[in-house]
């Protein structure tokens, strides 16, 4: 990997060898991967990139830590759409609001942008294995990607999990452990399987990579705007992997020289379980919570690695902002019937604290902002339908409706 | 509209001119949008294509019959991806195999690209109000896009519609009756009330503009093959609209010269509800069926516009095929399995009768074949489950793992 320079770990400095198979340091900090954004500057910039025809992630791969011949793996990530949103950045109060609808990927979650670079690592190492523990999204991506490429996948759950993303998981073939527990639970056990069985680990928190993917999103962001940076982008945040890799993503950008200026992040987690935000605010040392929301893809109350999202949100001035569960209905309802996206819970979660943040005036009228819809409703129809109403049930008679309109 | 004639009746000839709310013949017949093609050629060829970067439906606009100053709607429809997939083309046994997942559209099924064009044309017409009858594709794909447009939007949908496309319609704001009864009572309601109150009707069956949308997946199959036209395409029926759009978007892309020759089409209904197939293999006039199917979206027993299909496959040289619940399901876990596409019982079953066909060696071995899978396993991940298998559950417990993974 030319690009590529080692890996350092954030806590202590030790570097190593960007090898496939990395995982955390021996001080037991997570590693980020350090690039040679000269030698990137050579091989990508905003005319290289208005001639490319492919536009899936892939676009920036010279910015991805994959080897020169490694090849893209089948499923069509990235690229996602960016709506102008004129009726919505209206009803919140800011001027200019920007939907990135990361729903639309291929198992519909931003996670996919991860999970195809795990898959590419995995051959890389020559695994035929790879397996992590998720509350949803990360497994249904890996799966999803696993099997276009036609790898195997052991996935660990929590029993938790909504029933639109097992179906996901076990329809593309996945090994399923669905384990009595936390995610805390899911996790442990992953990490002791995959130590013992040798498979590839596509777990966020500890494989360096992961990240590295889901800073296309960021890319994506940039360029679709024509390359005028937005001054906030709000996202949800779980783990803490999705906004570091946000993150990431427009620093590598500016250091490659195709940006000048950085966004400010807006951090939003549930506020029943709001780790990462806390320990941020405080600057004291995370402490676990409970994980009560209704957002289960960001309900993670231990989070794994925390320590590059409190820095991404530190380092880019940002806000933290924590949403009530109806706060999240009614950003998913809005999303909805103004702007044709229909998110998860967890992936309108940054739109609700985006509207939250307006209300309370922490965001300038003028600015520009991009939220970030990380997950399609459809993967939990359920929590959709405690914010969507009921439909009218009626006989087939025109009468009967007409009654039915006359008193809406 | 200077690339549009005239509508053109399909059973008595009668033309008319191309209103925007123009719906069936004085006849009962359908009308076809007839084009002037000598001036499509004249505005769009393969070069002007490839130098195009609108990666959506709209990169087709020459052939779409909406005026020249009408914008085209927010949503991102069109343009999903056309996945080569060897491996499951070996198991179905044939040597080239292309999956079309059309479930990458926004509201995640093909029927976005009608209702993109139904959003237009409401426009067109100034009314502020679409609605249309639908088993769920249609409504949900009617109501995302109109509400991304602003418009309202009036649902009828039968009572067994499954949860995930009530709550996608919910969302989106839609008013949404579920009709005791049908798809025919749905249907019949919502013409009534189309006609009493003036909104801008969405029935495909009566509106000769939305197939004009759906037109659109054959063309890019055409350029995402490089403009090799396929041997077969194979595409599930229910109403019969989307099949016929697929033939329309190949004619048309030869009556403009951008290509030379057609594909055959492989019509698959579902066993259970087949009255298209029955009135092409018999050539007698079409009788209604019941609906007995886990397909829902192609559970059409009464088919309002069952000629354009008829025809089109007929002058296909085309097969068709009828496949079982169980057919369908084996598809659907095939596809996730092999290609990492997750598509739900009516959008696969294309790729269950094409595995039909192929194993009674109605098709020959060296063809090249494109599968459309027609909508997301999301929206019904109910049905899914029949076929998916469930978790294994487990305590978080290394020694539960080994016995289970030693059992395997």
């Amino acid at each position: 990997m030319k690009n590529v320079k080692c890996a350092r770990c954030i806590i202590c400095g030790q570097e190593y060898e960007a090898a496939a198979d990395i995982t955390l340091c021996s001080c037991g900090g997570v590693l980020d991967i350090i690039y040679d954004y000269e030698y990137i500057a050579a091989q990508v910039n905003r005319a290289t990139l208005a001639a490319n025809r492919d536009f899936t992630m892939w676009r920036y791969r010279s910015f991805l830590p994959i080897r020169e011949n490694s090849p893209a793996p089948p499923l069509r990530v990235g690229w996602s759409p960016l709506y102008s949103s004129a009726r919505l950045a209206e009803i919140i109060g800011v001027k200019y609001l920007f939907i990135k609808d990361d729903g639309q990927n291929p198992t519909s979650s931003l996670k996919d942008r991860a999970s195809a670079v795990a898959v590419v690592k995995a051959r890389e190492t020559g695994a035929n294995t790879v397996a992590c523990a998720s509350t949803g999204n990360a497994a249904s991506s890996l799966a999803g990607n696993a099997a276009a490429a036609g790898l195997s996948s052991v996935i660990f759950v929590p029993s938790r999990a909504p029933a639109g993303k097992l179906a996901q998981l076990l329809i593309f073939g996945a090994k399923v452990f669905s384990v009595e527990g936390s995610y805390e639970d899911s996790f442990r056990l992953s990490a002791q399987a995959i130590e013992k069985y040798g498979w590839y680990n596509r777990n966020a928190a500890i494989n360096p990579y992961l990240m590295e993917g889901k800073k296309t999103v960021s890319m994506e962001i940039a360029e679709q705007l024509g390359w005028e940076v937005p001054d906030y982008v709000a996202v949800s945040v779980g783990d803490g992997c999705t906004i570091a890799g946000v993150w990431k993503g427009f620093k590598d950008l500016r250091a490659a020289g195709l940006i000048y200026r950085l966004p400010r992040l807006i951090s939003v987690q549930a506020r029943g379980c709001c780790p990462i935000n806390r320990a941020t605010k405080t600057g004291r040392p995370l402490e676990p919570m409970a994980e009560n929301t209704i957002a289960d893809s960001i309900a993670v109350g231990r989070p794994r690695n925390p320590d590059k999202a409190i820095k991404a949100i530190k380092e880019s001035g940002g806000i933290t902002v924590e949403v009530s569960d109806e706060e999240i209905l009614q950003a998913m309802a809005l999303l909805g019937r103004k702007c044709g996206v229909f998110g998860e819970p967890a992936g309108v979660a940054g739109t609700a604290g985006l509207m939250k943040a307006a209300k309370e005036g922490l965001i300038p009228k003028d600015a520009r902002i991009v939220s970030i819809v990380t997950g399609n409703g459809l993967k939990d129809t359920a929590s959709a339908m405690k914010t969507a109403g009921q439909p009218m049930r009626i006989e087939p008679d025109i009468s009967q409706l007409e009654k039915l309109l006359d008193n809406m």
